[in-house]
């Protein structure tokens, strides 16, 4: 695989996605998004250091130092986004990885995007691993109608408001909700969910996915997860009325 | 890899992704979801035919007859469900397949990882394509707050008053709203959001994704798409307030 001779891939904002676990990255990505990840000179990311570190992990023999790099995350200005496609307008592929997952989804790279969208450059998604959907599949809800919140309030009261707001909403079509937690904060959001949720809402807590050793998905009722520790390992939460 | 000599994978219920267009299944999944399709010796699917032929292009020396396989879909009595997890009660791992694309997510899996879940039973879901995630990616547009909806009403009045909910929604939050339609009815539905919805909406049509040559995203205002016809290929809407 190392000794391949590279072809130059078609002009588009690539959308790249990178592992979300310890994985091997060979395990999680298809070939096409790997191939793409050795051929591509230019990209933007979200963390330069866990972007040259994942390039490095999926083939060693690529020269980081002939690439370039912008960095995108949620301090850059709006007004700087654009001039990161200046490759593309010239003819070359430009790669968009985030720092986890696949880019565009909760997190700054949906600007490029969009960027790129307003200017009717080609825009090609690659698939990979994201915790939202590998949760959503695993836990058994509903996946004919679902939403994603992203990180609920810290504060205590807003965040009991939250979440029975969204257990209202699956009250009236049965819809699953899907939100995150920084990971330290895991357990504190276990105990808030099982104490401030119906006793019989389910409540899925996936953890550590596509980490071959420590992934867990599994589904309760909210009730069954009082007084549970979790790891602080990255979790997402999903919850449903039944 | 056609010569490997195969492992027993632990027990659990594996749910499998396909693909989605007529790429190379070596394409677009990854190396762990491939070595689990030739593996597996229990299958749960949603369609027999296009399932046995997927795994037939995954790997032509996979002998098909000595597979089990079960049909979970639409038709299935949801008391019917849990005898499929039969070879797993005896320790054997039992793969779901849906049609196209994630098992779980807008198909028929749900019920069986949601079996699974109530007896306590290991569920792992694997990497592959989805449409609504690739689309959602290649939008540019909100990837912190978005839904997913299934299919909106045929009836055409009901159907103008879905997707002006959707938009309200989406101006309250700058949530994106996804949603998808049978391909022959594409167009149709093209032309019944480029009129229902605000000019400056946008309104983004992911078509035949991860196909290699047809596959197209393209993120414009509602206005612009007057008048536009889509080819008959899978097709994923998204629409969200500028």
């Amino acid at each position: 695989m190392e000794a391949e001779v590279s072809e130059v891939p078609e002009p588009a904002l690539y959308m790249l996605p990178v592992g979300i676990s310890d994985a091997d990255p060979r395990e999680v990505l298809p070939e096409r998004a790997l191939r793409l990840l050795r051929e591509i000179r230019h990209f933007v990311v979200e963390d330069l250091r866990s972007a040259r570190r994942f390039l490095k992990r999926c083939d060693r023999s690529i020269d980081i130092d002939s690439l370039s790099f912008a960095v995108l995350n949620e301090h850059t200005p709006l007004s700087d986004v654009s001039s990161m496609l200046a490759p593309l307008r010239k003819g070359e592929a430009v790669g968009m990885m985030s720092e986890a997952g696949c880019p565009g989804v909760a997190d700054p790279g949906a600007d490029l995007a969009a960027a790129a969208q307003r200017e009717g450059l080609r825009v090609v998604p690659l698939t990979g691993p994201s915790s939202i959907l590998l949760a959503l599949m695993a836990s058994g809800m509903n996946g004919q109608q679902f939403a994603f919140h992203g990180y609920l309030p810290v504060d205590e009261e807003a965040r009991r408001r939250a979440l029975r707001d969204l257990e209202r909403l699956s009250e009236r079509d049965r819809s699953s909700h899907i939100f995150i937690e920084t990971p330290y904060r895991n357990s504190k959001m276990l105990a808030a969910a099982s104490e401030a949720l119906r006793p019989d809402t389910l409540l899925c807590v996936a953890t550590a996915l596509t980490d071959p050793v420590k992934e867990s998905v599994k589904t309760l009722p909210a009730a069954r997860w009082a007084g549970c520790q979790l790891p602080k390992e990255p979790t997402v939460f999903i919850i449903q009325r039944p």
